[in-house]
């Protein structure tokens, strides 16, 4: 790993503080301060920033898609989000394993039927696919935030999948208790 | 389109002083210039900074991957920078159709070979298939730039298709001619 | 449902005995005895009888295969005996999301890699699958058991999606804890 | 093969007389009894018991299931079953090579089109499929039954093709003369 | 139908002597004779010419490619004509399902492995997949051969998926009798 | 290659004088004359004959099928016969690359999906399938000639995929201006 400039050491700092380590995700870019930061700038951006999509459609989008890629690295990570910002570790094991099963309203379901698209049979995406978005709702910003959102985690699905990223342990535990 | 800042608006200029036009794909992310400047970034820092692998053998791997997900606009701008950095249409053609008719040596066969595996099938991935790349004669970083450029049009091809971006017409009739 | 006669009822109190409640399984089958019957002889008989494969082994086969089916019901059911037999929560993991990101011995590898070809294409196993087995030291028993366990899962992954089958809410809680 | 109980002895006596010969499915389970039972006992019921589908209808699932999986030993078995109760040998060849050449009628066009999905995409089974049986005159337990047998026979596929299962040859004369 | 001119006709009649019925493919062709002629010359060639491929061989590779593209015209034709040629129904059932249950030689595994890669992955023939037909003595003129009646079957199956051709009810119970 | 008879050597000159060369695919079956008649014969009629079908539309199949084969000759040489036909070279690369992204009208994008349907599956083309192509104006001899197109690709694809055909390099420069 090279040495990290202030900016990077705050920002693992930052991590440390805020959940406990610096994902691996972050650690296996910092060998090169412009890749971390080009990766770091685009995470942050799409899911951090304001969107029509909450932070927990977002994360169902990463993990629907990372499902289909089988990105153990993708699914362990961001299936915990997805357990944390909905209260609901069932929805988590269900984005996980098979996304049609989660009891979702029309138009999550849409969105994830989009994303699923997107990510096996991009050359398919058409009009249509687009058209399903807006008659639930979604505005055209809306369908860039979740083609975008879908596109980086068949991104990350890959970097992880090439490299043999290894998702750190405390993940595994996070959020597993059951709403009463 | 948001109005464009200096910093984009001289970024831009460039496009049209150096290629003669502004590619679609920066004016799509325009709208929002915390997205183009991410997406730039890790655009200019994979295809563009120093690497093991040629600017060239970059723009082949864009090409083969987008052959696997048929994004029109990828292969029609990086098809026509295979045959300008290459010198040879023939081999950008190659590309767009089928990477196994290309007469390549084994360096670059290799290193399309995971490439399109990766972008296929991600989950079948394995420490094989890192070690035919080093049987090659490829680094770890190379493998990690491999990866990453293989993982990046895996993202673009998609934000492509979920948009319907189109290529500027220029691209068409670059490098169009035989060498005697 | 239909009435439980004597012997059923004595099975589904031993369930909830054991394990705290009757699996959503068994409640599908009681509205016919001699369904419920036969489904109960066959899964007794292969997932607990004396076999040259540990029953922690026969329940990575079942999270495998039904990984490949995307199967709800028994990815939450046999992830948790994964974890439970292992004691090893991110094996049972690893099962759900994509075998090859387990570190696993050279038998087990390829006891999974048989299971999962004859998963997702049973008309191509042929001698030479059998013959990786035999080479890591399966006998030809174990290799029916392989096969039967695989068949057995392909069975149970079609019923509950079939029917929606849902699985009890307590397996997500199971065995959740790392080991220290 | 073990010795065999006087059950099954007699079990295989009746198949002798009633078909001229024993199964090699039968054969193959008779190493172990327990098996041997178990399987029968779930044969028997799924194939033979009442059920709001016919016998023939059954025999379909089975050779349009096993045709998905390219089984030798069911398509054959299984063929000569459909030739048999329906005394059309055409019929029999067309759930063998393509159930989609037959003229079915539209019951049974939806109930082959669920069997093969269920098939192939079991993941992708949701209530809209079971809806379409609904439509067509199909009750609850008609779909459990539909369901339940085109389960067991992805379960017995793949049985015969880990094992090289063989079908006795005399299936393959059987029921061939066309209607005059 | 156009009116068939004498050397149509004269062929028909022929069929009618020598098999005792008109295939339905050249029925089907005989609305232009332009067309009728030229498939009828590519057939024969292909299939009757002299080669390194014996008619039988030429016949597998037929059902081979059929059964992929699961076309119910040529199945139950070329099926037929495997029976045929052979003597051994069993072997013409083997095609039909699943060629690799055959106990086939080296060099006729080879051959349909071969075909049957090329039916379905087209685009992945290289010159190692030559090589091992090479390996097993088969000669460049082979390949031709091998190659062309390959093709010339994926070519048949998809103009009588078409068009909903259906085979003579006559094929079906050709040779349909076990040697003894 | 056979020494050409006058018919054949005057068929070639005739290619030299109106388009510049003989196509490769041309001199590859001139080993033998009956083949090279019977091929002739064939694409001739199919491609060059009368039909409902302009013949702008036959090259956009052959292209679109050979999209999906793969096949590097065909797409050299029949997407140069596309951008001939249609003057725009746009058009002809849509076809390479994913004939979803050209703007065409209703018609012929049925006729392209009927095709690529027809070329990926063709087990599932059924009686809606024509009826599709019915409804947007063509008649059952139109549908044979998609058909039959369609089906012919198939066969040159392959014949193309298993002898390593080349394109005339001559096809590459072909018809590659922008209209103004």
């Amino acid at each position: 790993m090279a040495e990290l400039d202030p900016a990077t050491e705050a920002y693992f700092d930052k991590c440390r503080t805020k959940i406990g380590f610096v994902p691996n995700v972050l650690q296996a870019y910092a060998f090169d301060l412009s890749k971390l930061s080009a990766f770091s700038a685009m995470y942050n951006d799409l899911m951090l920033a304001p969107s029509g999509l909450s932070k927990l459609e977002r994360e169902m989008i990463a993990v629907a898609v990372s499902s289909v890629n089988r990105c153990y690295y993708c699914l362990t990570a961001h299936g915990a989000a997805v357990r944390q910002l909905s209260g609901d570790l069932v929805l988590g094991e269900q984005m996980v394993m098979n996304y049609r099963a989660a009891r979702l309203d029309t138009r999550q379901r849409a969105m994830l039927d989009f994303a699923v698209k997107l990510t096996e049979r991009p050359f398919e995406v058409e009009e249509a696919d687009r058209a399903a978005l807006r008659a639930v709702g979604f505005t055209e910003r809306d369908i860039w935030d979740i083609g975008a959102v879908t596109a980086f985690f068949n991104m990350t699905n890959r970097i992880a999948s090439a490299t043999d990223m290894r998702p750190n342990a405390a993940y595994h535990e996070q959020a597993r208790t059951l709403p009463l």
